[in-house]
């Protein structure tokens, strides 16, 4: 096939992928927005637990024997590196994958089940990327790159017929944008099969590479990023997807972390599926109504689910903060007998559950026989945590927080 | 149609359900346990979170106009009240459910939402559901057994008809216990339909029911259960579900509170799914080889995922702890300024995280001067954990943990 995307690789890709990726379910999620009928495309229980393999794989497939029999090369931390193991490995041919050597030990693990060799290099993902080149360049691999590449964009475009052929009448797609790689080969399955359908991107506030360089109408390159959403967190499109998404897209917005913390909490609660920042950024535009969804049907591409699990945790314990159902609380007291066995009483009494108590005395503000007591609760929602600091200023004590 | 269950009446369910219900999709799940190969029938991806919604659906369809009209009523703080509620309201019919006042708010919302009437009722569940036969008596509700009905048991054993559909040459499905509903529908279609396959069911060990009355032969009760599996948390089988187990259920396995924790977080990491206690004592059977499935390809049926996301945050805690990404270090160190800053340099030149310090002085047993640093990191792995030990000792600091 051609080096220029056309809707005809983006068959061949479907066609070449039919017996090896999973074709991801539909799934209806209205509680998502109550206003818009929400479809989500969950790509995270895709192989891999992302699209990635997607675009590898039919990348793979199209190289040439002499190609295949040398081996491929790639450098992520991430989600690419997965599905370029898995894609060589289903493909029968070798992958070494270079990963800078502070990658969680997790994601090193998972690449290397996939049958990848793994290079591991000191540094950053900068120097990963250069051994890579170099390792290119010695052994003769092909460096396969995460969203740069036709036949990579063509492989991801097999969502967007993937869509089509599940729902009647949808209105819009929402995609998160990294590189870009993955919308690319959305919207122009889509804008050339239906020119209706509205396309639009989301990225992260703290890495919004697409939307400034879109806005501005040249390749531009951040400075820095910073975003929970770690696998769209790129510096700079590429020449392809640039390209492609000027013409194909109709808007790209961002999200905030903490929209993107609510809508990873909103999918574990509401759809029973974890979804990694990049993958949720969708759900947070559709969530917090950054584009005009009303009375429309939607569907919201979740592109991955490797989230760490220490991330999680901190998603989580913010969004119950956030919901009512953890609290904090310092009461300052008078250090005698038998004011913390009071003070338990009153929390159960009123239902919350304490999980963990700090005590900490001497500060310079209080009386000597002064010291904070730090009340670490579960609670059910905020009015409980209302009563059980009414019951508490009843029985004379004194609470610091609001 | 009749009140006994046969392979025709879950037909019939299945055709009914058709419309409503979500086919949810089988799920290849190769890392669980690499022994078999496992696939996964997520339940808890089904409307309401749980599968719950098809015997309910099914029950209520087969009502009589005029029992429809005058409407239903259950008694359940979990799934049960949500399948009744969506089932009931998705059939045109009003429903009532009683839930005990100290039910999470969560699951109240969660009922309301799916159109159902709320009957708060002081007290536990037990008052509950004299409240729900006192209002099938006083306003000629019909009441829906969660589980000791045929019509329920026959919408569940839908399951077992789509098992049959997705996959060839099944050779054991790992049901949930709880009541008994899900297994006796699932286990009667398959063993109806090809003897072969076997049938297996998981209890919690702290309220094993069935297993228990399996054994003996004869219906018994439980004084009491404790299970984070509350969803299966039941003291007493049902007389149909009883009868057909003894006849089709090949045995029942009992797994542990830990080994559901586990699950649950391999279900989170490897397949991007949440699961409910209840959900995931199948797949903690398959992973701690429970029942005989080497060589063999095997369904973990997962129920339900409407885990409270307290108890979620607990077993990702615990899970982080017993994998070696989160550790909570003791150092006793007599105290002076720059001790501080020391350990922390130590930590970050190891690579850990702190996320938490607690300094605490006084104690009987240490020099007047002497203190206690406990440090709440997030690590790599164990092997980190080590390496930031030994360099904490080999600087002369003393190290109260192992």
């Amino acid at each position: 096939m051609s080096n220029t995307l056309t809707l005809d690789k983006i068959y061949h890709a479907s066609y070449v992928l039919k017996e090896v990726i999973r074709r991801t379910d539909l799934i209806y999620a209205p509680k998502i927005n109550p206003k818009a009928n929400i479809y989500l495309k969950p790509e995270n229980l895709q192989l891999t637990g992302s699209f990635k393999v997607r675009g590898s794989y039919y990348k793979i497939s199209q190289l040439s024997d002499e190609e295949k029999a040398r081996g491929v090369v790639a450098c992520s931390a991430g989600n690419h590196a997965q599905g370029v193991a898995l894609a060589a490995t289903k493909n029968g041919i070798k992958s070494t994958i270079c990963l800078p050597d502070c990658a969680p030990i997790s994601k090193i693990e998972a690449t290397k089940s996939y049958g990848a060799d793994i290079c591991l290099v000191e540094g950053v993902y900068d120097d990963a990327y250069l051994r890579a080149l170099q390792l290119k360049d010695e052994k003769g691999y092909t460096f396969i790159h995460p969203f740069d590449d036709v036949d990579v964009i063509a492989g991801q475009g097999t969502i967007g017929l993937e869509l089509l052929d599940q729902l009647n009448d949808i209105d819009a797609v929402i995609v998160p944008i990294g590189g870009g790689g993955l919308i690319s080969g959305v919207a122009f399955a889509i804008k050339s099969l239906n020119p209706g359908i509205k396309v639009y991107g989301v990225q992260s506030s703290g890495a919004p590479s697409m939307a400034q360089s879109l806005e501005h109408k040249k390749i531009e390159r951040l400075a820095g990023v910073q975003t929970i959403a770690d696998g769209i967190a790129v510096k700079e499109p590429g020449v392809n997807t640039f390209d492609i998404c000027s013409k194909y897209v109709d808007d790209v917005v961002t999200v905030t972390d903490d929209e993107v913390a609510a809508a990873i909490l909103s999918l574990i609660e509401q759809q029973k599926l974890i979804a990694e920042g990049a993958g949720a950024v969708s759900v947070a535009a559709a969530m917090f109504n950054k584009v005009p969804i009303e009375g429309k049907n939607v569907v919201c591409l979740v592109s991955g689910g490797n989230i760490d699990v220490n991330i999680l945790d901190r998603v989580i314990k913010r969004g119950l903060l956030t919901s009512g159902r953890s609290y904090m609380l310092t009461v300052e007291l008078i250090d005698k007998p038998g004011q913390m066995l009071k003070i338990s009483q009153i929390i159960a009494e009123n239902g919350g559950n304490v999980i963990g108590v700090h005590h900490e005395r001497a500060n310079a503000t209080m009386d000597i026989n002064g010291c904070f007591l730090r009340i670490n609760m579960e609670t059910r929602d905020f009015k409980q945590i209302e009563e059980i600091k009414k019951a508490l200023l009843d029985n004379g004590f004194k609470i610091c927080n609001n």
